[in-house]
């Protein structure tokens, strides 16, 4: 059996999720929206300021009878913020205004009060003039109605939250999170902070593809883990291609006699088979009640390598998010790597360089923790030297 | 009146929010704790494997018996991960095992079944050898009891998670996010999507203030508006303290007549004052309920660079995150400032350097969506050319 070419089974496996990219967008409520990514370009439903009104504390006059000070003027009103319509300005006379309240008509010019003494409730002498305009924020000096205020693609910061409940924005259209299920399989398998039996061992392959499918914009909705029995599988199975729009499997693919997972899917129309890469040679794929199913082998370094080189990128591509790209960095030390399979080693950044990190053994999951990259090692390379740039694949991280 | 330094105002905030960094750490779920802080070193309470297993589905063999090859060997049984206490090997003999099957005892070799010729149920002939110890995982070859697993202050990332998971913790201690409450003060304030009445306007410094403290780890338990009535800002504030670790207000903290922070909180023992920088220059704090209040200006720019240059790095640390470090960074474009004023304007990365966004109001929330940065100009700066280096304050992003 000749093995795949992992860019061969990263293209067959964009193809199966191609549906993730069609998924209408979300209105999400702007209190949540913080971190999420908008699916079309917001523009401004209206003017800000929303209406000309005063950047100080002050009176609001006109700047041709306060330009001999100092000036003694009338005093017709109090203006606060939200105080309604505004009056209409006589000029020679004076409204005492708050910041932010709307400017009277035909005033042009706030006096800060600091620049005032007060001579009565209904009087007051203005003791500096100013130039029309200043200390007036006219309206649309900010934005205007039409203008471009978010552009699609942006991750929501807190200052895009702020300027879109400024402008009255209660809804945000972002991009839906792909919905993400789990099935983990393996009969030896339990639950962290259970009681293990002899032969079984913590499943870490549930937690990881939760993590990684989230990590990377998707919505985890559920969970599960067969026993190496069919119907159990079949069950989970159906469940998770009735809630999500992927659903992951791990375990089960491989040479045993217990392959649950390929024994299920195979009469489905599943195709399973290697692909020339190490860890995650065998790779399976589906698709179930029309949803796409990507059957990962269990070990943990293999599961976790499977998602990153081919899932990863189309999943943050459904959510919005850009792409992570790999980079060059020189090898601190020399490595050997078996030929005929493209290689993914686990690998640290260390300062512009990246050394490698444990050995080859898909088990290793405790030391994949220090890894932050893998190193892309090509079929056809046996021995890099120390110094040699190599590709290296950032591994997903907390977004 | 005499205007505080930021320094100094720096100083005294840091202070008044010491308490936020002897909050007790919070055993979190595994399953929840993805993106939080671990706020321990985690060692492991295990080794990993748990138990000497087989890499491959094969057959466990001792390498001295299958040193001349083809051998053909008696097959006592069939091993499967999860199968419990491992039988004893007899020399000369076979179990048939699954990949990560626990290894009989005795056996020191997995021959890989695609090296294998079946003869019966009983009986396989092994086609090539193996050195003693291939194809198995000793017992601790990932990680030993004891040994470090994560580092306290380290971001949990997916392959932390799955690390954990393998080691069977159910839960992780982590830095617990600072609970904060927001108050925004204004009779002119209402929230986006209801209808605004003459000279109102969208409260943005709400959710500016949520989303931003949201950004830098805390966990918001409250986001509330008071009118300009004391008694309702009371109530406000009481519900506030008694549910949080500090309190946000913003407005009502200036010069005009209607202060309802200012006037309120004063009476409490609020110290308010002005600090000689632009935006932002008036601000309060007090202890109330024993609960920290940071009482920020209105205008939503003034609002927004109190928060990073006063109580960003505080809640950053209270929730266990990195700070966030200043750059120098080229003027793209020549800019003035006003002097006797430290002066934090909008500005954006561009390439290496860093070009002023909007003008200098801060009422220009709109504008500041556009910005990345806070250019941070010296109070004795008037001028600055083009290319001259700035230092330059990255603004809270989503973590």
């Amino acid at each position: 059996m000749s093995a795949r070419s992992v860019e061969d089974h990263q293209e067959h496996v964009s193809g199966l999720l191609a549906a993730l990219h069609t998924l209408a967008p979300t209105a999400l409520p702007l209190t949540e929206a913080l971190g999420s990514i908008v699916s079309a370009d917001v523009t401004s439903p209206v003017d800000l300021p929303l209406f000309r009104n005063s950047q100080m504390d002050g009176y609001a006059v006109d700047a041709e009878s306060v330009r001999n000070t100092p000036a003694t003027l009338a005093v017709r009103g109090v203006l606060a913020a939200g105080s309604g319509t505004p009056p209409k300005h006589l000029v020679g006379s004076a409204f005492r205004i708050m910041t932010g309240a709307p400017m009277p008509e035909g005033a042009d010019t706030v006096i800060p009060v600091e620049d005032t003494t007060g001579v009565s409730k209904h009087a007051v002498t203005i003791n500096r003039g100013r130039a029309a305009g200043e200390f007036v924020r006219e309206r649309g000096s900010d934005i205007t109605a039409g203008m471009l205020l978010v552009r699609e693609g942006t991750r929501l910061e807190p200052r895009h939250i702020a300027a879109l409940a400024a402008v009255g924005a209660a809804t945000v259209i972002t991009y839906t999170p792909p919905r993400v299920a789990v099935i983990t399989t393996g009969a030896e398998l339990k639950s962290a902070g259970t009681q293990l039996n002899p032969g079984e061992i913590y499943d870490s392959n549930g937690p990881a593809l939760a993590s990684l499918a989230r990590a990377n914009g998707a919505d985890v909705v559920s969970i599960a883990r067969s026993t190496d029995d069919p119907d159990v599988f079949r069950e989970l199975l159906s469940y998770a291609t009735s809630v999500a729009d992927l659903v992951f499997t791990s375990g089960g693919v491989s040479m045993g006699d217990f392959e649950v997972v390929k024994e299920t899917l195979q009469p489905l129309g599943a195709a399973f088979g290697h692909v020339a890469m190490q860890p995650g040679g065998p790779q399976g794929s589906a698709v179930v009640n029309e949803v796409p199913i990507l059957s990962f082998p269990g070990n943990p370094v293999s599961t976790m390598v499977s998602f990153e080189v081919f899932a990863r990128e189309n999943i943050r591509r459904a959510a919005g998010l850009p792409p992570i790209a790999s980079e060059r960095r020189p090898l601190t030390a020399a490595l050997r790597s078996i030929p005929g399979k493209r290689q993914f080693l686990r690998g640290r950044r260390s300062g512009d360089g990246v050394e490698p990190v444990s050995g080859t053994g898909s088990h290793l999951v405790a030391m994949m923790a220090w890894a932050d990259v893998l190193l892309d090692i090509p079929a056809d390379v046996t021995e890099l030297d120390a110094g040699t740039p190599v590709s290296v694949i950032p591994l997903s991280a907390w977004n």
